[in-house]
């Protein structure tokens, strides 16, 4: 039955390819062969929209667009490859011939993963998929032990952030394509990192959407801020899904990825028995079984809603974690202070204990910039369910400027954030450069070769911003500058300061593998107490008879405080404001002994890290 | 707090009325009281765009509208009252000054519910709800322990089906008000008889809608077919929730209504991690522990989404019950061979089959009328949840002509779908006049007063019935004779076969309740069998050592069939092809023996009820 092939086009050897289409706005459909040799087949209609055929005389590199009704020609929505971009014929890819060497990988553990969020364009110079490969070795020593990359499918041009790919199955031509996606994966599981793909099943991107000549893709019924809703419960619903679960399976199977970042699922708007997300975790995880290897699944999620990542047991999507915004937003609006927008809902130091104790900060509460009581108590989730950070692409991005937070705070907050983050009992997530504290902002850049819609980006840019007082002149997202300057600058690792910060991050996240109190990522083991007055944040954590004390201050002066410690020893294993961290110097030893208590004076915006001496 | 107070005109006795009201559209707001004096008002402002004062010299009656901005007069959106109709001024109503008699009531239990569907304006002559009072004794003695009244919020003009009412919390002027209702409940409690209120909380209707002037009610993000959707889950959705889970209270707690039926839950689209309708079925729920009393929340949903009736600790809305479309369209499409629109997913004898097993017939397949698969398996749902019914008002009313079933099929099948409901396990639902066979028609009617809208409600109508290929004219809803013609003609039981009829109903209903078998309501103690080639359904039901066998045929023939039926003796209760019922005689004995099986000449369109007489 044709609803049970893939759609696109799936090279069978031999010089046969099989194609597949959903096209029920279609009467019929051909494939319009143009290499090697021009030809022109009509395919076999099936059920419910499919069109289907093998056909001969076809390799892999041949160019190919579907003919609708006989007058359309059209990229296929399926498409592996668009080496001529968007608009262009469609390529056949022999996925299967690639030799793959990670027979023995079989996946991180969830507790173990430490995302890189990388964008492949800004990453190096060259903003190839292949030209990552020199670096991997050095983030594995880092610590990193996935990388996140960036949307690959499609997009109109050279420069784009990933979000307005149109063919969600085609490797990016500017980033090198499919071929070179596999050869960085396989490449990152010979060294044991995991490669996580930030994948868009929101919406599509506006240039060379086709889409809508195809299939029902699309619902009139729902909005979302970047247009056409897709169409996950209306009628076709069932093959829109196919086509993205396919998607998602098609990175797993093809590309060996471990797992998948959903993009805004908040703007999935879905009212069905079962929902779209909870069908395609299901199916992720089937999958993952069937390839004897761990992958997983994980949403960008505004909603705070914990149904999204609890098990079906309860009535949840078995999604196996989201991105915390909420400990991003508390985090940052207490270091930078900044109250405008989402910040507005943010600044205490109570909102960073409330993240530390159960991932979300609103779980019911009345949010102020929201207007309205956000999200719910968070109820059989688990700390390694929630992807933590400091910076990611939208936080940095999505500023005016694009500034990093080394553009915003100092060098004693960059560690104190850092450490928060990779001492945190969540899932820690690092967007490229950070470890060294890149300077170079992250900017929106876009490439559009449809000038109407070049102009309407810049616009639309523009009134995002109009309602803050920022002074500030938007940079053009479709000036070669905008991305040239968002790109990294491996040379500031040259620089003792920027160095120093990396080996920091390292030292950091050694800590968090070796000492088992932070190894076991679990909200039981774990208090919090936030002192208020002194702006400082005291988190004990422990597992297996390992105890570790951590102390965050927020305070812009040294603070002395006399806080709960267990009787006996603690050995200090950080202290952010030492020398060798390029900080002020400490009044901390480097051995307590505490009697139940204990009194210390702590530097202005440092972080400490203490284990207790287990008794001979 | 401001954001305590109920919203509305609250009488506190001595001259002096609490006014408050969520209007954060306005700068400022003042109530204009124009009776007993007039008098104007400023109103104080709270929290989160609340106003409210308390202001002497009002009485039970005084007429009042509210002033936003110094300029705008506009009714209350809590509205007790709108004697003048949707665009006059509100009434201050003094509910708590109702004596009441029915200290005594508790409640029915859900298992015991047996729903009377019932449209004030049309179920007598004078259309007011104190008319009603007369016939409850004879509702009672047929069978009924609830009236199920169709929606009673003030709406534009004297016809209206209700679901075109703009004040939730006032009761229609032309029913007869506040205090008729009040009348109403306290009649039927005293007669044993639990009153359900049909609410809409999906849309409000289109004329004398001002809530736009007050505050967020609406949402530009979702559509309804009936307009904008409301505001569940944006900016200020907090008040509107508030606004509309008051309404629920306030009918329980001033009306003593027993239970809500909600109107349309799947038009209520909402993205919120606690859903509207979780946090409205938690709020009734505990209203009724409060007020010691059991009350209940039904939906009626078109998503087959079991979630909506699951208890909490699985991640469900713990709303009480749905009603199941599934299982009217099972048996309409068995009974009429209608296959037009939605009917085009049934028509088979294993449809019905199905819905007896689990309440839904689509639980996750593949329906070609919605084009997607549709629905979810119901785990830990119970019988008593799901409201079934051969008609309703929507059923028969969107209709071209609003036939009931009498003007569709013949008297045998009348029978046979009113003992498929009545003796099903689950909870049954007639449609006013059903149980005596009326045969007017309950057509679509309106009496908008906005000329612009009258027209464009007819021209919508006949748009809506364009795709059909039925050459009828479409009855004006606007015109008066076609509420008239939908009225109920109670002289119709001065005839024989109206009364017979009746009688039949009131017969199963005391089947319904006297046999264990089928008071049990559960989907444990079940078995259904399909005879497809001979159109029997064949249902065997037990609780308790008591068991019946139940015989449907949808057979236009005699059929005779060997059936399996555990050996003894089974006592016929019920034969509808008897001539008694005004049938042409059976060819079944009134006692059967069986030996593990027996075989049966079963009349067309008939059902035969049997009961295992138990060993001596």
């Amino acid at each position: 039955m044709s609803p049970n092939l893939n759609p696109g086009a799936t090279y069978l050897g031999n010089g046969c390819c099989r194609f597949c289409v959903w096209a029920p706005r279609a009467e019929s459909v051909a494939v319009r062969i143009l290499t090697p040799e021009r030809q022109e087949v009509p395919l076999i209609q099936g059920e419910r929209g499919y069109f289907y055929g093998d056909i001969k005389g076809v390799q892999p590199g041949s160019l190919y667009y579907y003919l609708l009704d006989g007058e359309k020609e059209r990229p296929d929505p399926a498409s592996r490859y668009q080496p001529q971009g968007v608009h262009g014929p469609s390529q056949v890819v022999d996925t299967a011939a690639f030799k793959w060497s990670d027979q023995c990988w079989h996946g991180p553990a969830q507790q173990e993963l430490v995302f890189y969020e990388l964008h492949v364009g800004t990453f190096t110079a060259e903003g190839t998929l292949a030209a990552i490969i020199p670096h991997l070795e050095s983030l594995r020593q880092l610590g990193i032990t996935a990388l996140e990359l960036m949307p690959l499918a499609q997009f109109p041009g050279q420069r784009n952030w990933g979000y307005d790919g149109v063919y969600p199955y085609a490797v990016q031509n500017s980033y090198g394509g499919p071929k070179e996606l596999q050869q960085l994966v396989d490449s990152c599981h010979r060294l044991g990192l995991a490669v996580f793909l930030d994948v868009v099943y929101n919406h599509l991107g506006p240039e060379g959407n086709y889409f809508g000549d195809f299939g029902f893709y699309f619902s009139d019924r729902y909005h979302t801020p970047w247009g056409m809703a897709l169409n996950f419960d209306g009628p076709g619903s069932d093959e829109v899904r196919r086509f993205f679960i396919n998607n998602a399976l098609y990175w797993l199977r093809e590309f060996h990825i471990d797992g998948l970042r959903l993009d805004a699922v908040h703007a999935i708007i879905d009212n069905s028995a079962i929902p779209f997300l909870e069908e395609l975790s299901q199916a992720v995880h089937r999958e993952g079984e069937k390839l004897k290897r761990r992958v997983y699944i994980f949403a960008e999620s505004d909603l705070n809603n914990p149904r999204l990542i609890q098990p079906q047991a309860v009535g949840g999507y078995g999604i196996d974690g989201q991105w915390s915004d909420d400990f991003h937003h508390a985090l940052h609006a207490l270091l930078t202070g900044e109250q405008d927008g989402y910040y507005q809902d943010f600044g205490c130091l109570e909102h960073l204990a409330r993240v530390f104790r159960e991932g979300y900060v609103y779980s019911g509460q009345y949010s102020p910039y929201r207007q309205r009581r956000h999200g719910r108590r968070p109820q059989l989730t688990k700390a390694c369910q929630f992807v933590v950070y400091a910076q990611n692409h939208d936080q940095v991005g999505n500023r005016v400027r694009g500034q990093r937070l080394s553009n915003l705070v100092g060098f004693s907050e960059l560690k104190l954030a850092a450490a928060i983050v990779l001492l945190s009992p969540f899932i820690p997530l690092l967007f490229m450069g950070e470890e060294y504290g890149e300077t170079a902002p992250f900017q929106y850049f876009t490439s559009h070769t449809d000038p109407e819609l070049a102009e309407a980006v810049q616009e639309g840019r523009k009134e995002e911003f109009a309602a803050f007082d920022w002074d500030v002149k938007v940079p053009n997202p479709q000036a070669k500058n905008t991305f040239l300057r968002s790109r990294l600058q491996h040379q500031l690792l040259q620089q003792e300061k920027h160095r120093r910060l990396r080996r920091y991050y390292q030292q950091l996240l050694r800590l968090r593998r070796e000492l088992p109190a932070l190894a076991n990522l679990s909200l039981d083991n774990l208090e919090v107490i936030p002192y208020q007055q002194e702006q400082v944040l005291l988190v004990h954590r422990w597992s297996n008879g390992n105890e570790v004390c951590l102390l965050f201050s927020f305070n812009s002066e040294n603070v002395t405080l006399t806080l709960p410690l267990k009787a006996g020893s603690w050995c200090k294993h950080l202290d952010s404001a030492e020398e060798k961290w390029l900080g002020k110097g400490t009044a901390v030893p480097a051995l307590l002994t505490a009697t139940g208590k204990v009194q210390l004076t702590i530097a202005a915006r440092t972080c400490l890290l203490f284990e207790r001496i287990k008794e001979a």
